[in-house]
């Protein structure tokens, strides 16, 4: 059913309307009547009388209509009487701030049994720009932003600190309990909202995972971008988000891989949030991670430039061509090189600002460019200076448009004339080096390519029953396409007639799940008398069992990798490929990825990884076979996909060389282990 | 000399005075009049006639007395001259603003040689609150943060931010190219500055290095702390710093240890600069990480827990005691464990927040508070509820000051009077989540007790001739107590009677400095006959010459650690320990200290290297000798010390066990190489 009766509604009723300025049924009533040339507003207030000048009903069945949105502003415990007597009064959009309402559930069938709506409980109301509908708390200025958030208060949050940064909203929707009207739904119902630019969304759970990616999904195709709070990362705050949801956070991770594979990113602040969606709602996409930097001061340009790298922006010269232009329009004191300082020359003749940002922009040298510094306070500062400073940001924000170079602009002032001529040129401004640098970085995150969700993936089918070993697990694995060295298995060292494969070889107890630890792994034996004795020196530590005899992995320059298949309970088959290694293991140096996963998503995942330069060769050392680990991951994926009765799969480790890769231990976990 | 006629003089004199707003001569003129009622204001200007409506000078001759402080407004071309017509009336407190100054060292001689003291030239002025002296670019509002900086746009925009945070300003020198006064001297000359009670500086080079930290030190001992800022972490941002200033960066890693030294810290960027400033400022020290987060929304209780664990901080549980209180205070649906969700408590009464607060600062359950959310927004949407929030910010306050705990309050309001009564309760606040917790991370750092650097140490004197290879410098090192394996050495295999120590046994081409590249160190030998069988084989590969045969050190559950001694151009004598093995070295795993250093810093320094759980014991191994590895770091740095022909040791690894470490390879560089 749809959301039309949130959108613009033909009528709107506040049940419990109040002049008491502390009240929610103030603020509700306030909000509806200030859209009342776009709506008729009714005021239900049990004992009559009038509110804010208006008069009020005893009840919603002596209103002359059926108000197409209900909102309420009562109690928790009388919701559920104020709803039913929306639904009899026929209303099919329904709004409910309220906390502690008893049997959600029961309230939401019955909404949905009379072919109504409900947004909330416990929420904070919604806006919308378009159709001036204010039913929320506090005010908003209209604008590019929607706001569709799980936390009321984070969302009002959000809503203020962009106001500052002087970016509004267009539509606000605090989705509360979710009894009824989903997140997902919220968002994919902004997908013809036109003044919707960009999207904060706010989210402590993902059991409507898909869905909610589904949405963002959709938005993107019509160039509406999506970015994504939630928290979770640590335990104390999972703890706050559960009790308060009541339902399970997913890893951060899985999330990260989640919206990737929908071309968006997560941010971890209400205001980085903002910073990033003043970029997406100003500028022109990010193509690359050069940035330029123009600065009235060696130290603030010296300090962008350490920020802006930090970050994984690069700061680089530009070429001689590009210099020599600048060196024309600058004095002799001035840098030409990347960090630009004008050494004065801004103070001399403004539009030398606009000259150098029209130059960079120019040059194709550049894929950004960061002024930082006085530039915004001439005109407050000296009146006379404010209408030339004003022509300058609409040339800065003509170039930035014109040669579809993002240009941000960090600047000492706030609040000027000046900031609201760029911001309005489409360059978005911040009161600091660090905010601006990063919203640049989450442009950067934002222009990389789409984890492919589309690459052909071949489900693999692998039966494995819990419990049966090591070498049952590599014959599945082996069979779908991992590799493994060769081998076979024994009971007894009189069973060995040859070990498969060359020497050295390996003994391994096939029932241990932590083999080193027992001692229930022997590496380097020459022969097949070593073989021999080895077994029989385990059989009588270990007890008799069956008994793994592969040939060693024993070739040079090889990393030890990690890879793993799980299932997330939101989204669903994920693959991680981790360094091996203890200290990899202590710095936790692993990157995650929905399945299916494109060759070139995993190859770009392991690029990421903090080992990555040992992978590529380090020093000298030669590289090691990216594709074949880039097989393993995929083919891994492709099992876990094609095989519902295996919850996990981990290669501990994935010995990659230069020339192919090898497991060299595996262990699968069926999805009801112990049945 | 001292600097007193930059602090109060009895008269000023404006060189170059204007009424054109656009221009320096204005400002200045107009600062220096602000200041009237404490001393005598004259403006000169060539032209004569009159300047801000008094009367204006020809020349400073003209003036019936000696100005004890002049300013110039003069192009830089023009400044040598005016200096030298300031001198010849007698004045010896001289600010210079030009840039572009030609000879500037001829103009600091003959500054020096008349008694005088300069300030600047290239420099944006100073101001000092204490007596109303105000000659620089801009505005200031009176407070208790003194700023001392070499790029004057940069302290401006710390000024501005202060502003906007309301921490104001105390006195800010923009010390320029410091042709005579240097920001050592201004630093020091803060001690009995009044209103000073937090120094921001912003340095970019550290030519002066030991005198600045004598002036941090002694300020530290009034009571007054001082926060670095600096630039240089990136090449390009040391590009733009250098050009800048002409001189060079100190690598920030030595930086960073060199103010901790005197228990300060490095912060990087102006905006967490003010965050810092505020809690010292304002708040008493903190003591420990355990934070209390009290929240009124369940979603910002979540995003703070995070914000603070990632920082470094510990949102964790209170003690049951301390929940049965908070309990008897707050509805059922609301949080006691650690975040607090007050779940509209506040709402209902607003007194909660400063009960909580109270409970809380009076438990001896956590070193800091965060308050994050709606409060402070209270009295500005609800007028009635105004001073009732006052009141409780108050006691808010006083709960900090009267139990010494740090609260700081994120809200989402801005510019309230609740704030502001909240900052004048002691209590400073923020706008955003990661600010306030940057603000308490800096705390967190400033609590770390001093590196002490008033440890005993004796120098050791080590002689080592260049080029005279490993077994020379084992030697040295050996006698001055570095321990190594039981080794000799021997010009041939026939000179081998019995090798020294126990087998297996190691072989060194005693010549080489990249030993393993060149297949120079062979390990594992297991006796005599290997041992000459190997030295047969590398004498043939390598060629005659010295070789040293060691005792392998065989020990089981031992940490490869590098320590190195060197010499930084500005502090002196350092030790860095990092990590060893290939990830370690890429992910560049180091802790750096002067010399001397405390075995208690030491350790400290350890505890912070990535690698520490490995050192302490991970997953059940047994931890390294931690001891025996501060021995080694405390003795490589009084070598350093004693031993001034030596540029740089480096012992690489140092094999630390379970019971003692044992250095296995070690390189000398002179001072002189080559000589």
């Amino acid at each position: 059913m749809t959301l039309a009766a949130f959108r613009s509604p033909s009528a709107v009723a506040v049940v419990g309307a109040s002049d008491d300025a502390t009240k929610w049924g103030y603020w509700l009533a306030r909000g509806a009547l200030a859209g009342a040339a776009r709506r008729r507003v009714y005021f239900v207030n049990t004992r009559g009388g009038s509110v804010l000048g208006q008069p009020a009903f005893r009840s919603l069945s002596e209103i002359p209509e059926s108000p197409e949105l209900v909102t309420f502003a009562v109690p928790g415990r009388s919701l559920p009487a104020a709803v039913d007597d929306a639904l009899v009064a026929g209303s099919r959009g329904l709004l409910a701030i309220a906390a502690d309402v008893a049997d959600e559930t029961a309230l939401a069938e019955r909404v949905r049994a009379a072919g109504a709506r409900l947004i909330g409980p416990n929420c904070l109301g919604i806006y919308d720009a378009e159709s001036e509908l204010s039913l929320a708390w506090g005010r908003f200025e209209p604008g590019a932003l929607a706001i569709v958030s799980q936390s009321g208060q984070l969302g009002l949050e959000i809503a203020g600190l962009a106001a500052k940064a002087g970016l509004g909203v267009s539509r606000f929707v605090s989705v509360g309990s979710q009894i009824d009207v989903s997140a997902a739904e919220v968002l994919a119902d902004l997908v013809d909202h036109q003044r919707t630019r960009v999207v904060a969304l706010y989210l402590e759970n993902f059991a409507d995972g898909p869905a909610v990616l589904a949405a963002i999904d959709t938005l993107r195709a019509v160039g509406k971008r999506v970015l994504l709070l939630t928290v979770g990362s640590s335990a104390a705050g999972q703890q706050a988000a559960r009790s308060h949801t009541g339902s399970m956070t997913s890893a951060l991770d899985v999330v990260d891989a989640a919206v990737r594979s929908v071309g968006t990113i997560r941010v971890d602040t209400p205001s980085r949030l903002v910073a990033a969606a003043q970029v997406l709602a100003l500028s022109p996409p990010l193509n690359g991670r050069r940035t330029a930097v123009l600065a009235d001061s060696g130290g603030q340009a010296a300090l962008a430039a350490d920020v802006l790298t930090h970050a994984g922006l690069q700061v680089v010269d530009f070429p001689e061509s590009v210099q020599t232009r600048l060196r024309s329009r600058l004095p002799r004191a001035a840098l030409t090189a990347n960090p630009i300082d004008l050494a004065g020359a801004g103070e001399q003749d403004l539009t030398v600002y606009g000259a150098v940002v029209d130059e960079l922009a120019a040059s194709a040298a550049v894929d950004a460019i960061v002024l930082t510094g006085y530039f915004g306070s001439y005109g407050h500062d000296t009146a006379l200076l404010g209408p030339l400073e004003i022509t300058v940001a609409k040339r800065i924000g003509a170039a930035a448009g014109q040669y579809r170079v993002p240009v941000l602009v960090h600047s000492m002032a706030s609040g000027t004339d000046t900031l609201a001529a760029l911001r309005g040129a489409g360059v978005p401004t911040f009161g600091d080096i660090e905010t601006t640098v990063d919203a640049l970085a989450a442009a950067l995150r934002l222009a990389e390519p789409i984890a492919s969700s589309v690459a052909a993936l071949e489900p693999v089918r692998v039966s494995y029953a819990a419990g049966t070993g090591y070498f049952a697990a590599r014959t599945a694995l082996g069979r779908a396409g991992i590799p493994f060295p060769e081998g076979n298995v024994i009971n007894a060292a009189a069973d060995l007639a040859r070990p498969a494969g060359a020497g050295p070889y390996v003994v391994k107890a096939d029932w241990l799940e932590h083999k080193s630890e027992q001692r229930g792994v022997i590496v380097n034996l020459a022969d097949a008398d070593a073989v021999r004795r080895c077994l029989h020196d385990m059989t009588s530590r270990l007890g008799p069992g069956r008994y793994v005899v592969e040939s060693m992995d024993t070739r040079a320059d090889v990393q030890e990798i990690i890879v793993a298949a799980r299932r997330d309970p939101s989204f669903g088959p994920t693959i991680v490929i981790g360094a091996g290694g203890v200290l990899a293991e202590l710095l936790r140096d692993t990157v995650t990825t929905l399945v299916p996963c494109s060759r070139e998503e995993a190859r770009r995942l392991i690029e990421r990884l903090q080992c990555y330069p040992l992978l590529a060769g380090w020093r000298g050392r030669p590289g090691v076979d990216i594709d074949a680990l880039v097989d393993v991951a995929v083919t891994l994926g492709a099992i876990l996909v094609g095989s519902p009765d295996l919850a996990e799969i981990e290669l501990n480790p994935v010995r990659v060389g230069p020339r192919g890769a090898l497991a060299v231990d595996a262990l699968i976990i069926p999805a009801h282990p112990g049945r």
